[in-house]
Parts: C-alpha cells; sequence; structure tokens
C-alpha cells in the first residue's frame, strides 16, 4: 500500500520568523477532498553529547509555548546555506560551551508528521573539550552535566518532557552498554 | 534558576481543525521585547502495542506535511471530554483493532516545545486481542506487526522517521530487555 493525497489546493496562512502555516486541500483515496493544516519549519538538529565519564549536557531553557523551563539536549534551527553537521557543531558549541572532536550523524526523524514537516537530524557528540557557553541574544541558557543512568531513571518518573531528550537518553544508554 | 517569559501581547493568527496559531510578544529576561510563534494543539496520546511474541504493532499511513507514508506507533489527538487512557483504548482499537487488557501510563512529552504545546502522554498496551481496525473516514492506514528486534535495527538504519515511534521502540527493547 502506498497512498497519497494529492493536493487540489494549498493556501498561505502565515509566513513567520520560524513557521510558516498553509492550509491544503487534499484529494482522498476515495476521491473526497479533506483539509490538511501544515506548519512548515526549516528543519533542524539534536546533539547528544556525551562525556567521557557517562554523563549527558543538556540545556535548560523556558518554552514559551509549554509555559516551563524544560530540560533539553542541545538543539536549533538549521540556517540558510548551512549543512546539518555545521548546525550541529554550532548549536553545541553556542549552548554548551563544548567543542567536540568526535560528531557522528545517527538518523533524522520528524518530530509531529501530523501537522508540520519540521525534520530533525540527531548527532552523537563524544571527546568534549569543556568552554565558555555563548548562546544567541533572545536565548536564556543554563547548562546542567548528569550521568545518563540518572537520566533514564528522570525519564521513567516523568522529570523529563522533551521528546528529542528522551530519544538522546535512551540512546546515550544503549550506547554506554554497548561500551561496557 | 527559573526564567520566565512574560507576555506582553498575544496575537490570533489562525483557528483550525486541529491547531491554531497565535504570536506572543515576550518581555525577556532583559527586558527587550521578543515575539513566539506558538502553535496550539489540544494533546494527543501515543500507544506501544507490545504482543506476547515481542513484536509491536504498528501503522503506516501518508503524512501529508512531509509528504510521506510513515511507519508509527498508533496514536491521536485527545477529542473533547476525553482522558488521555480514553483517547488510548479508543486509537488503538480504530487504528489497529486490537484491543489491550493491560493498558499502562508511562510519562508524557512535547513534540515539538520550540513552536508548539503539543503534549503527548504516552502508553504501553499488552495483552493485546486481535481485532477489526476502524479508521477515521480521512484516514487511510494499514498494520503491521514487527518484532522489536528488528524495528530497533530499523531505527539505527535510518528507517524509521517519526520521534514518538523511536521513542516507541527505544521502550519496547528496554521492556522485552527486563522481562528475560
Amino acid at each position: 500500500m502506498n497512498y497519497e493525497e494529492k493536493t487540489m489546493k494549498s493556501e498561505k496562512v502565515y509566513k513567520g520568523k520560524i513557521v510558516n502555516l498553509r492550509i491544503d486541500t487534499v484529494e482522498l483515496p476515495d476521491k473526497k477532498y479533506s483539509k490538511r493544516e501544515i506548519v512548515e519549519h526549516p528543519g533542524s538538529v539534536g546533539i547528544i553529547p556525551i562525556t567521557d565519564d557517562n554523563c549527558m549536557v543538556l540545556v535548560k531553557q523556558f518554552r514559551k509555548p509549554v509555559e516551563k523551563n524544560l530540560l533539553e539536549i542541545p538543539a536549533g534551527k538549521i540556517e540558510i546555506n548551512e549543512e546539518p553537521r555545521q548546525t550541529a557543531l554550532r548549536e553545541l558549541e553556542e549552548e554548551t560551551g563544548y567543542i567536540s572532536n568526535n560528531l557522528e550523524y545517527l538518523f533524522e526523524f520528524y518530530t509531529s508528521p501530523g501537522f508540520s514537516n519540521e525534520k530533525m537530524y540527531l548527532f552523537i557528540a563524544t571527546e568534549l573539550l569543556e568552554g565558555e557557553a555563548d548562546p544567541e541574544n533572545d536565548e536564556y541558557i543554563e547548562n546542567v552535566k548528569i550521568k545518563i543512568e540518572d537520566l533514564v531513571d528522570m525519564v521513567d518518573k516523568g522529570e523529563i518532557n522533551d521528546s528529542k531528550t528522551i530519544i538522546g537518553i535512551f540512546y546515550a544508554e544503549r550506547y554506554i552498554n554497548q561500551k561496557k
């Protein structure tokens, strides 16, 4: 099976700084029409920074959409003309101060494919050198270094509430188990 | 540290079937103003259905925002007056036909907290009884049953491209390892 939904009409509703919104009218397999609300996003990267002593470096920041401070892996929007790898190195250094001598691409995923095209490229960063963080003007970010085994407990207790970060922690747990 | 961004102005841009869009003007800790684009979403549930023979039941569906057929765990929007647990049981049955005699809440997470408030409640469903799927009118869905160990390989090979599904597969791997 390979369904497709043919676009019959596409209406741009909003063009913003980070996201655009458009409404597509699509034709379903039964020839009926339906509407799809689509949030366009330029794509982003997430980085799993693992230190030699089996910790992860996370960032804590206020997220206006959810009105909460969240603990997350470093991440950021891909800028125009940037390759995901460049974004990953840049965001890691800006948000945490760390530089990685071993950045590896893992895989990519959509964060919310039901209503958005945001694609995230996930990287693992090891051989880390500590430096000074340098966040962007409107970013207020704090760094936290936490043991991977403690982070796994935090996920199970519901204390980590960001999808990419949960993926990162589960991946890190597998990574250090395979090193053993 | 506990930053907050005070809302100075809030403008509703779009009110849709699944999402709304609003633009908040916020005051940053340095008293400067910035804009936040916020996609409002009613929240959703994801279900990790694990069979007695260590498989997961996944759904394959066309996702217009990304113009692709994706393999995903069953999931869906929380309807008005619905508890997440009810949504989970309903979506599992509608999308896969399976009924679970053991549905457990795991934890919850935001799918894209940088621009959306979508929160997903994650459940694990075991003791499954096979039945007939009954998707909604505008949903065209196919069911697939795959071994958890094969799904882990598929994640590593980049063949699973949905964030909640990657979380579900990593969780399922830990779950069957703990049963051993």
